[in-house]
């Protein structure tokens, strides 16, 4: 079974996907990450994946064989099916719809104990590559209305193999996250004719106090308001409303600064888990005004509380100032 | 340095403690919660806590002194501050005030070992009378919109102590999860005029299908769009949108369907952490037709991965109907 439903108050849509592999009284509080052992990302076991989507090869060689530098394949344990039809439909007051959707996971090198910090620059450009690529193509299903990416780094921050790898969720709605910070900034532009992002980005190089990093097409900065200790934002410093339209030049200056705030984190922090996540636009409209695409990087470092699960509402024992200026000051480079 | 601010795409608040006790690169991954050894909110150490603000007793015995059968003290390390104005303020595009709150912690029991799921019939209606006690002595404080309270059971759960404790904090904002809800039911209400937690039991009653228990004032549900693994609700039957305006009877028959679904918790989960949180109407309305108090109580089970936090989607492996049903034939009595 795996369902899109909506709860009837606020409009936040969540999966129901019971044939995840646990039956409910499995739910152990036993660590998920194996370390050692079989990995099914390495060389030489492609086919303990399920046959891949895309792969980016130096010699040409066959697919679902050694010799690649990244790999694109469908999650084999996906939270959404990407065959069949939307059906949505109400049940008395519910809203609900078939459980749609396509889960790949990107498997960003053949190296086991590298990781976005440590892979060449070129590695790290070719995985923002392998993002575009796919974003375009699954753009063309005419049942989706977004996709997300995102990548979950270490144990405590959900992943579940250790073997370098960030995921692809294409869904049928848009995530309330998502549409909340679309309509944030469609509220900012229609009073102000302005992207708030951009006037975001204007006032925080003219302070600089929460500057960490920059080039010429980004700059990597900590919230005003974070939620979490040293949480870090990766903007393009041009309007641009959505990840897939970035120029050459932009997703290698990406890479760049992606690669240094990863460093940064990891010299602060001592390799700390973390999560990344592409904020793009919705596919229905991806050329807008309004929105800016950035990432968000949250180290994984406190728990979160009953407090912030309640209410939507974080404690952060960390000033954006202070994390700003200890990753500024640490180095961004090997 | 204690700061509300405000995110300025959502509107999201968030409180900057940065004298919580850590420094920013005391941040590690090892547990909080010491077990054994010396305990604050035993018998004996009540001068190990700030003064008491209230307490029930039996034998009418000498403020912060043993005797007592539930306390409430002030916080020792409060996420917010009692004494100042708020100091509303902008910067540049952004919004701050100062971070003035009230946190206190109400300790349940004198009994070291004893859980919400353990105690008498009375001590757990006597936890829901001091929660009722506090808020309508801080709903005087003008200063205050909402008073958020909730309760960290368990490590996972955020807990630093084991002693059974809940906590309470009131709060200058309503925050962002609880407008959500207040504007999702004032637009069911608008288009029905009805309210939509009152229509949700109508049909759940029905059904029967997510219903975990129930008794003549109160309903346990898994919601129709749960977040988390065996996430439960409960509501009040009859319309009523504020905490501490219920009826005696009422917080009677609620300690009891409080009892009795976290001993089912206890049982079909093993004793897990949990988060439990009363949702209430913010200060300023809190006798409306469009919004409906109720508890949400959330086993901390799975893990929460970037893929929740980036979006605010979550995917949750257990579907309700499953988790109700597991609940519901538990045994809900010692």
């Amino acid at each position: 079974m795996r369902e899109l439903r909506k709860d009837p108050i606020t409009g936040r849509w969540v999966i129901i996907a019971a044939d995840r592999g646990k039956r409910p009284t499995d739910f152990g509080r036993s660590p998920v990450l194996t370390t050692g052992g079989f990995c099914p990302f390495c060389y030489g076991n492609e086919s303990h994946t399920p046959p891949e989507i895309l792969s980016y090869r130096n010699d040409g060689g066959a697919s679902n064989s050694p010799g690649w530098k990244l790999r694109v394949v469908p999650n084999k344990f996906p939270a959404l099916g990407i065959e069949g039809e939307l059906n949505r439909q109400g049940e008395g007051l519910f809203d609900k719809m078939n459980g749609i959707g396509a889960h790949e996971v990107i498997i960003e090198t053949h190296d086991h104990n590298a990781s976005l910090a440590t892979l060449e620059d070129q590695a790290v450009e070719d995985v923002l590559w392998a993002f575009r690529d796919r974003m375009l193509d699954l753009k063309k299903d005419r049942r989706f209305r977004y996709i997300l990416i995102f990548k979950n780094h270490g144990e405590a921050a959900g992943a579940s193999l250790e073997h370098s790898h960030s995921q692809l969720i294409a869904l049928p709605i848009v995530p309330k996250l998502v549409r909340e910070e679309i309509e944030g900034s469609k509220a900012h532009y229609s009073f102000k004719e302005r992207c708030v992002y951009c006037d975001i980005i204007r006032q925080e190089l003219d302070s600089k106090a929460r500057v960490i990093d920059e080039n010429p097409d980004f700059v990597a900065i900590a919230p005003y308001a974070p939620r979490f200790p040293f949480e870090t934002w990766l903007l393009p410093k041009n309007h641009d409303s959505c990840f897939e339209d970035a120029q050459k030049r932009e997703y290698q200056n990406l890479s760049r600064i992606l690669k240094s705030v990863l460093l940064r984190i990891d010299q602060v922090l001592d390799h700390p888990p973390y999560n990344l996540v592409i904020h793009t636009s919705p596919i229905t409209e991806t050329v807008n005004e309004f929105y800016h695409w950035h990432i968000e990087i949250m180290p994984k470092l406190s728990k979160v509380a009953g407090f912030e699960w309640g209410t939507g509402f974080y404690i952060n024992p960390v000033p954006p100032e202070e994390s700003a200026r200890l990753l500024r000051e640490a180095p961004g480079a090997e």
